[in-house]
């Protein structure tokens, strides 16, 4: 007979096993996730403290270890608000330790990624990992050498130095050593990155690569879209397990009417009063009586009810942080310099009780990827570009099932959409977190702003057209009108007329110049 | 300014809210995930322990919520060797804690499943979770209703009986409620279970499902394949972090020589001398003297030697449980009845020092579904059938590039190839654990198990082919001979001759009888 020998897993050592769950497969694969983990925490630490980012990445190759696999050095630096000291350890060197697990758009997906990402360096190179520090207006620089004890879930300082912080300097630096394939990744970091720029026109991003190559992508602005901002719940966006918690965590003598005025997004008290009506549950019961009622199944009654009640407003989306029409327009001008380029900004919406935005743009020429007639998609969720499963992304369903004949677009080149959505849950349809589920409110709402740009679209491609025909019957006219007006003189036996007036008038009317080039 | 807020998530509460990690996505994905991971464990709980497993699953509706969702109450029960009292809250309360975590061929993935569908159920319906277990031969029953308190990531007791176990029952109970939609789900779960049974004909599985009907797989021998068993790390199959905590979980006035041999698989004295001559480490230092000494590269030194030396010998496969020639066909037979079958098990191998087996079966007929000369294919993972992502699965890519015109099939119905892989670690190739990746080793191995069963197949089909023809040409003979005899001897004026016997000697040259249908 065997015995079972049962066995507890900290934290780090369940994802230390698992690190495939966060992106960690093989020495390509982990290589990117890890420049891109620190990368996003390091736009987040600027963005939500409205601070520009200026941020530098060094990626150097240190030591080959076989054809596939070689020894990296990261150095990352950004200009943020950088950690207070006593959550470095906790920040970095912990699982399931982060400031992202409050109700806020942000680029983090699991609040694990930075740790992720040294565990990883740890486990290929077995060296330490460095951490400087320093938050807004701090005195004081902090410098953490240390090793994350896996069996633990904690730091293990090896060295720590205080600095005096003279310059006000604020921002955190990670430098650590890390088993990778740059060669097979290098497209994917650099698409990455520009992609990010595209958007965030106001972020300074300098990239050196290990073969020495300088990625520069240059802050054309330094007008940030306002951040985001932390929100309570809305009735809607709940679980049974939130609800419970939110009533053991809230004082016990609070009566049902001030849990939900005070506890969830956008309930006021008339609301409040008319939603207690619909549940049949007394507003005046103290959340005290609630949980140590007999009737075992009144919470859960409040849950339904709360799920149910169709009289709530919809979420706010002011606590969004949409990108704007401006940096968009301006971040794709700068990237891909477009003949034409036009971004719709479309109204919030949102769905199971999480708001949302979708931001979109189409641009055309310029540096724009692609062949002719050709339909680029670039996709965006909070801030962060997706670049895999674009086939399975709802984005792409869209303009596949569109009806293309209804529109123009001009065909002598590549079309590109770029299409953003921003929400304190975005709707990821996989654990991969690389597409967007096709939620109907959702897809309205794409559809609506791709319906919108196309529109524009087709007006600019008849302009254009039209331009293009005009320059055509000018070239006639200039050509051959003198010509027929000096002939039909002599034939007539009268002076040639001046014809410059009459190729004025039909200029005007088409409203092009002969210098005009289309 | 904001000040962020930093939080540290307990193991539940992080699973709580990435539970799509799990599979735990949509009620009716959730619902089939659930029902598969307790099935699973169920599985396991037998087999490591050499019993047949008998299991009862009920899924009953409790209550409709909406069209889409309702509440049902999922009961299953085993015969294993049930959970030790002291272990019951732990395993099924409490995320991170199992008996999965050692290194033994099992059907779990994370050692988490249960747990997870536990806290689904829990989260959806705020209802309590009934276990009874007992152990082999244990004089007492034990019953516990509790709930997973997930801040603290424990299980919360309401209930606890003890019954005196008389009839010295053995095994585990489930019972509890969770939100599903068992409509959209029906199909893959009676699959996963026919898929299942395919390869486990030694189970005895019945499922009662919402609508009233009755799934019952028979069991058709009570012969096991033998347990798989816990196995030591191979030098080529483990990590830095794993080297560094055998070290440190060795006795520390070991010698590196005797840690060689007693903590790894396969490393006998003569091998480890060399190795560590290879390495260029003193085989007397002490692990204390490693892991002191001033050198900070000995250990990876030691590591990375370890991963590059050729000389140790390939990781047994005596320690895993494949299916076995004999349950194959049996089971293939019992759920199919095709026919023609054959099985191939192949020798063991190995990758990364994991060792693998692949076994390999091909049937035609009966009921085999898909349509005329399609090949359809069945993939499973260390026992358990994969039903998902088949196009980005090795076995499918090796059908595909096959030549198939060197073989021959019947093409008047389809063929099945049922192909498995069992190793102590399964080449998954995503997060999703659908799909298997396409390490050369594995792909080598499942193309020659496809080729002979192949070769069998162009044999049978020439066969079938021969006596077709034999039987065609027979029932000519059989028409006109007798005739052409009558005639001829009339001509001759003699009286015609018995031809009975020659058309014997056809019906023997060919093998064929006149009964004989193909």
């Amino acid at each position: 007979m065997v015995v079972e020998s049962y066995k507890e897993l900290s934290p780090s050592e369940f994802f230390y096993r698992n690190r495939e769950l966060a992106g960690f497969t093989n020495p390509s694969r982990s290589l990117y996730t890890a420049v891109r983990e620190l990368f996003e925490n390091a736009m987040d630490a600027c963005e939500l403290h409205g601070i520009p980012p200026d941020i530098l990445i060094i990626l150097r190759e240190i030591q080959k270890i076989s054809n596939e696999v070689s020894i990296y050095r990261l150095y990352i630096r950004d200009n943020g608000s950088g950690i207070p000291e006593e959550h470095i350890l906790g920040a970095l060197g912990k699982m399931l330790y982060s400031s992202k697990y409050i109700l806020r758009q942000s680029r983090g997906t699991f609040g694990l990624g930075g740790t992720m990402a040294l565990l990883y360096g740890q486990i290929t190179t077995n060296q330490p990992i460095k951490v400087v520090s320093a938050t807004l207006r701090s005195r004081k620089v902090h410098q953490y050498t240390f090793s994350i004890d896996i069996r633990n879930n904690r730091a293990d300082v090896k060295d720590f130095k205080r600095f005096r912080n003279k310059e006000r300097w604020h921002g955190t630096i990670i430098d650590f050593m890390l088993e990778g394939n740059y060669s097979r990744v290098r497209t994917k970091i650099v698409e990455y990155l520009k992609y990010t720029a595209t958007i965030a026109p106001y972020a300074e991003i300098t990239f050196i690569d290990p073969e020495g190559r300088f990625f520069y992508f240059k802050r054309t602005t330094t007008k940030l879209p306002k951040p985001p901002k932390e929100t309570k719940p809305h009735p809607h966006g709940i679980d049974i397990e939130i609800l419970k918690k939110m009533l053991y965590e809230s004082d016990e003598d609070m009566t049902l009417l001030e849990f939900l005025t005070n506890k969830f997004h956008r309930v006021g008290n008339r609301i409040a009063k008319k939603f207690l009506a619909y549940a049949r549950i007394p507003g005046e019961m103290t959340i005290k009586e609630l949980l140590r009622t007999s009737d075992r199944k009144l919470i859960e009654r409040l849950y339904r009810a709360l799920q149910n009640y169709d009289g709530f407003l919809a979420p706010s989306a002011n606590i969004l942080s949409p990108i704007g029409k401006e940096a968009f327009k301006e971040g794709i001008i700068k990237e891909f310099e477009p003949k034409y380029v036009d971004v719709v900004v479309r109204p919030s919406s949102s769905y199971k009780g999480h708001p949302f935005i979708v931001e979109a743009a189409v641009a055309y020429g310029g540096k724009i990827p692609g062949g002719p007639g050709e339909i680029v998609l670039f996709r965006y969720a909070n801030k962060i570009p997706l670049l895999y499963d674009e086939g399975s992304d709802v984005s792409k369903k869209i303009l596949s099932n569109l009806s293309w004949s209804s529109y123009r677009r001009p065909m002598d080149g590549p079309t590109a959409f770029f299409i953003h959505i921003c929400s304190t849950k975005v709707p990821f349809k996989s654990v991969g977190k690389e597409f967007i589920a096709d939620i109907p409110e959702v897809e309205k709402e794409i559809e609506l702003a791709v319906r919108e740009l196309l529109r524009g679209l087709t007006r600019y491609t008849r302009q254009v057209q039209k331009k293009k025909e005009a320059v055509k019957r000018l070239g006639i006219y200039q050509k051959y009108l003198p010509q027929i007006a000096r002939f039909s003189a002599e034939l007539a036996g009268r002076k040639p007329p001046d014809v410059t007036k009459l190729i004025s008038r039909v200029e005007e009317k088409y409203k092009v110049k002969k210098e005009i080039k289309v």
